[in-house]
C-alpha cells in the first residue's frame, strides 16, 4: 500500500526523532491521519485503541518504578538516538544500571516498524472472538496490509489459545488480562508481534517463543521421569 | 524430635498472636533459641540466613507497591487473626482491594508450620552445590527432622535442576536469582515448600506445580501440531 505520508505536525518535544506521518491511503480525500486504521476502534472502544498506539510506539517498564528505572514510558524511535542525543533531552543513560539500559535500547524500534505494528495489532483484535466488526474501509485497508480477515481467528502468540475480546476489560490488580507478546522480545515488528494472556507473557519472559517452548519441554523431561 | 518449646520474651507488636518458642532440643543447655538450626548459615552467611527467616515467618508482597497493596510483609500467623483482631492492630483489611484480601490470606500459616518451613530451607540449603557445610550438631539436628543429606542434591521444585549456592548472591534488579516456592502456591508448609529459580517460580505464578505441569504441556501440544 502507497501511504500519503505528509507530515503531520506534532508538538511532542520528540518531534526531532521522526517526523510524524499520514498512512491514510496515497491520494486520500479528508484530513491526513496518523492512524487511519484505529479512527473506528477509537470511536467504539477506545481504551483498546489507545492500548493498541501506546504498545506500538511506546517502551514500557511501568513494573520497575524505582529510582533508576529510566524513562517509564518512551517513544521507540527516541531510544534509537545516541547518548549524547538523549541527554539533550534531559535523558542521561550513564545515570541508569546497565540492565535498565539494555532493557530500554532492547525496545527500540524505527517510526514505520511501530506504526505497522499498531495496524497488524488492529487486524488482529478485529479477528478475536466478540471483537467489534471493523468498517468495510478499515477492513480493506488491513487485509491489503496482512491479508484475509477471519473471524474469530486471533490465538494467544504462546499458548495457542483464542483469545475473546472481553479479555481486554478484564483486568486483576491494574493490569490487563490481555497484553502485546513479541515472539523475540528483542524484535519489535509486524512479525514478531501479536496478543497473548497476561499469566503467558509473563511465563515467556525474556526468552524468544522457541527458546519458551524448548525450556518447557526439558522442564516437562525431568519432571516426569 | 522434642523441642524444648520455652516460651522467648518478645517486644514484636504482634507478640500476642502466637507464643514465640525454643526450637532447641529438650533438655539442651545454653540459651533458648528460636532458629538453633539457623545459628551455623547465619555465622557464615547472614544474607541467606535471613532470607531463610523471612520467607519462612513473613508474607510478601514487596512488588504491589500501590496504595490499596495493603501490609507489605507481615507474619503470616498474623494473617490467621480475624478481621476485627487484626483491626486492633491498625490493619483494616475492609480497606484493601478483594484480591489484596485473598493473597495476604492465603499466604497465612500457624507458628509451627513457618519454623518447620524455615528448618525445611535450611536442610535444602546444605544440599545445594557449593554450599557452606553444617556443623555437625546441626547436621543431625536437620536430618533427625527431615532424613539424610545429600550434597548437590537440591534441585528448583519447578524446573529439577540443581540449584547452585552462589545463586542466593546473583540478583537481577534487585532481587534474588534463588527464590522460596510452593508446590501449592496456598499452603504453606515443610512438604510443600522448596526454593526454586526466579524465573522458574515467576512462570508457575499463583497455579500449583501439577496446574503448571499440566498447563505447558497443554501448550506444547498446542503448539506443535
Amino acid at each position: 500500500m502507497q501511504f500519503c505520508n505528509r507530515i503531520i505536525p506534532t508538538r511532542s518535544q520528540y518531534a526531532e526523532a521522526a517526523d510524524h506521518r499520514c498512512h491514510c491511503r496515497s491520494g486520500h480525500t479528508g484530513r491526513c491521519d496518523e492512524f487511519p486504521f484505529l479512527r473506528h476502534l477509537q470511536s467504539v472502544d477506545k481504551q483498546v485503541a489507545d492500548k493498541i498506539k501506546r504498545d506500538a510506539t511506546m517502551t514500557t517498564g511501568a513494573a520497575w518504578k524505582s529510582a533508576d528505572a529510566g524513562p517509564n514510558r518512551i517513544l521507540r524511535w527516541v531510544m534509537l538516538l545516541s547518548d549524547e542525543e538523549l541527554a539533550s533531552y534531559g535523558i542521561n543513560m550513564a545515570d541508569l544500571k546497565p540492565g535498565v539500559v539494555a532493557k530500554l535500547r532492547e525496545k527500540a524500534a524505527d517510526y514505520d516498524s511501530c506504526i505497522l505494528v499498531a495496524a497488524k495489532l488492529a487486524w488482529l483484535v478485529y479477528q478475536m472472538e466478540d471483537a467489534p466488526q471493523p468498517t468495510i474501509e478499515i477492513k480493506q485497508y488491513l487485509e491489503e496490509l496482512f491479508g484475509p480477515m477471519i473471524p474469530s481467528s486471533t490465538c494467544c502468540v504462546i499458548c495457542r489459545l483464542p483469545l475473546n475480546y472481553g479479555l481486554f476489560s478484564m483486568a486483576a490488580r491494574g493490569k490487563a488480562a490481555i497484553e502485546t507478546c513479541h515472539k523475540n522480545p528483542r524484535m519489535h515488528n509486524p512479525e514478531n508481534v501479536g496478543f497473548g494472556h497476561r499469566e503467558c507473557n509473563i511465563a515467556q519472559g525474556a526468552k524468544t517463543l522457541d527458546e519458551f517452548y524448548e525450556w518447557i519441554r526439558d522442564i516437562l523431561g525431568r519432571a516426569h521421569r
